[in-house]
């Protein structure tokens, strides 16, 4: 009899939803629905249930045929809790609760914080997987995830891997999302990587125009010497490298999987990486290798289905 | 019949040895041996292996009594594999088969990086333990130790826990010992107190003279409000809770505990680091507490045997 599992990607705006086969992880379906903005945050667990039914008839799928749903979250989680989810509307509740109220007991569920769930799903989906990985996270913001051992690490509440706010550099006047200074992703975020270059551009020729200014065409520009776009790129990989270098003393993973939508800028940007991390890497740590994100889009499903898959494995 | 362990801490002098009950961890026995400092670093283990008998004799116990050996070293080390150690000469070799050559199969033996072994026996000889606790030693230099969820984290080469080399501020013209620049270790190492009040004693008034400089005599200033011992005392507990800040977004630990012979400071360092930790977490990770080492000079035998205790439990 074939076995089933989901992997189920929920964002602020939309929950990506992925049918795969047990055994082999083929994709079998995968949608997306909204996300519910309602005030009771609880209930996008009902619409994933019904969503998870429909599915199963499309495919003639019984619920008893399913091993587990994995379920990823874009806030920190510890063992199901979550203490605040502002996207989601979500307080002080176990999210694994919540979903077995629809399920029951009998499948398995895992539910974990997004990038730490992309972390597991990139590292499985590498041709050889390590025991001990980490992904960063580039896009909007500056996430990660941190893969030890084979397992995730969340932290004490669910912090673990929030490779963003660490502090890279002495303090300045902007204060990050978090409410501190000197994170990681006030550089590497879009938001820094806008600002900054706005910034040079007013001191500096460039083939760039402020108005039309979007990460790709900063990167691109880049790629082709323009000298103001080399200094905004230099000076994320930079940082980011410092921030590995920093990881390398504390678990040092043996590899470090660069992803998100600023990734796409492909080896140009590992390789830079590279050289800023081996520059400020102590030790004989500075051979660790940076690889790109593979999975795109569906990291999330992909991680979320194998981390609920690595529970069957456990018999947790 | 009784059973028993043995702890021990291995330095570049001194070799500390202790003999404790396997069940209630009471000390038996404990005494010093000179570190044998021949080309042949290896030696040690049949040192350590005949100190071993000698005083099994002195307290009428058998081999067979011994449930296991724990030993740190000072210097990275991964699943007992060192692949330099300059102040003991050991290169690339297995530190366990090398004691096994001695002691043969039946006894478990491990062996540990000192700062990482600290930390699991600090946190093992708190009243309630922790499932995860990072322990950073204030010495000569900065070391540490990560545990999580139970375990030591190694690091995929043995440089997990590396505390003293994160890189927590911008890069200045000194060189740090491990060869980079801008380490914990630079500033709150013992050479980076001196080094920073010597210059601090040059500008300003102070009750400090600079012939009798101590990090003893430092502190004790602070405590009497002298403004120069306050400067680096403060600049201390300020990269301190900056590194510390950093740790609770890769792996947040439930506890922080410093050691090492700085600490002798007392609460009176400890109450400045949560100061600056408090200023530099981020999110909600600000309630971590600080806790001080308890274990004194017996961390590296306390720390080994509870180690070694714990492969038993496991049934390694």
């Amino acid at each position: 009899m074939e076995k089933y599992i989901y992997g189920i990607d929920v964002g602020g705006t939309t929950v990506k939803m992925g049918l795969f086969h047990y055994e082999n992880m083929k994709k079998i379906d995968s949608y997306e629905i909204p996300t519910p903005n309602l005030e009771d945050g609880s209930y996008i667990f009902k619409k994933i249930y019904e969503s998870i039914i429909e599915c199963n008839n499309r495919h003639s799928i019984e619920m008893a045929d399913l091993l587990g749903i994995g379920i990823d979250v874009p806030c920190p989680v510890k063992n199901g809790y979550v203490e605040s989810c502002a996207n989601l509307n979500l307080n002080e509740i176990n999210l694994v609760d919540e979903m077995k109220k629809y399920t029951g007991d009998a499948i398995k569920i895992a539910i974990a914080n997004d990038a730490t769930i992309a972390a597991y799903g990139e590292n499985a989906s590498l041709e050889s997987p390590y025991q001990n990985a980490i992904l960063i996270t580039l896009g909007t913001g500056v996430g990660g995830g941190i893969i030890l051992d084979g397992n995730i690490i969340e932290g004490s509440t669910g912090f673990g891997g929030e490779i963003g706010h660490i502090r890279v550099y002495e303090e300045e006047d902007k204060v990050c999302g978090c409410g501190s200074k000197g994170c990681l992703e006030q550089i590497c975020g879009t938001k820094g990587i806008l600002d900054y270059t706005r910034e040079q551009l007013k001191k500096n020729e460039s083939t760039l125009k402020e108005e039309d200014l979007t990460v790709k065409s900063i990167f691109d520009a880049a790629k082709q010497n323009d000298p103001v776009a080399l200094m905004t790129v230099h000076r994320v990989a930079k940082y980011i490298g410092i921030a590995a270098s920093i990881l390398s003393m504390t678990v040092e993973p043996e590899v470090y999987i660069i992803g998100g939508g600023v990734s796409k800028a492909g080896l140009f940007l590992i390789d830079l990486i590279t050289e800023y991390y081996k520059k400020n890497s102590r030790f004989s740590t500075g051979n660790i290798p940076f690889k790109l994100a593979q999975t795109g889009n569906d990291a999330g499903m992909i991680g979320s289905a194998l981390l609920v898959k690595s529970l069957n494995k456990k018999n947790y």
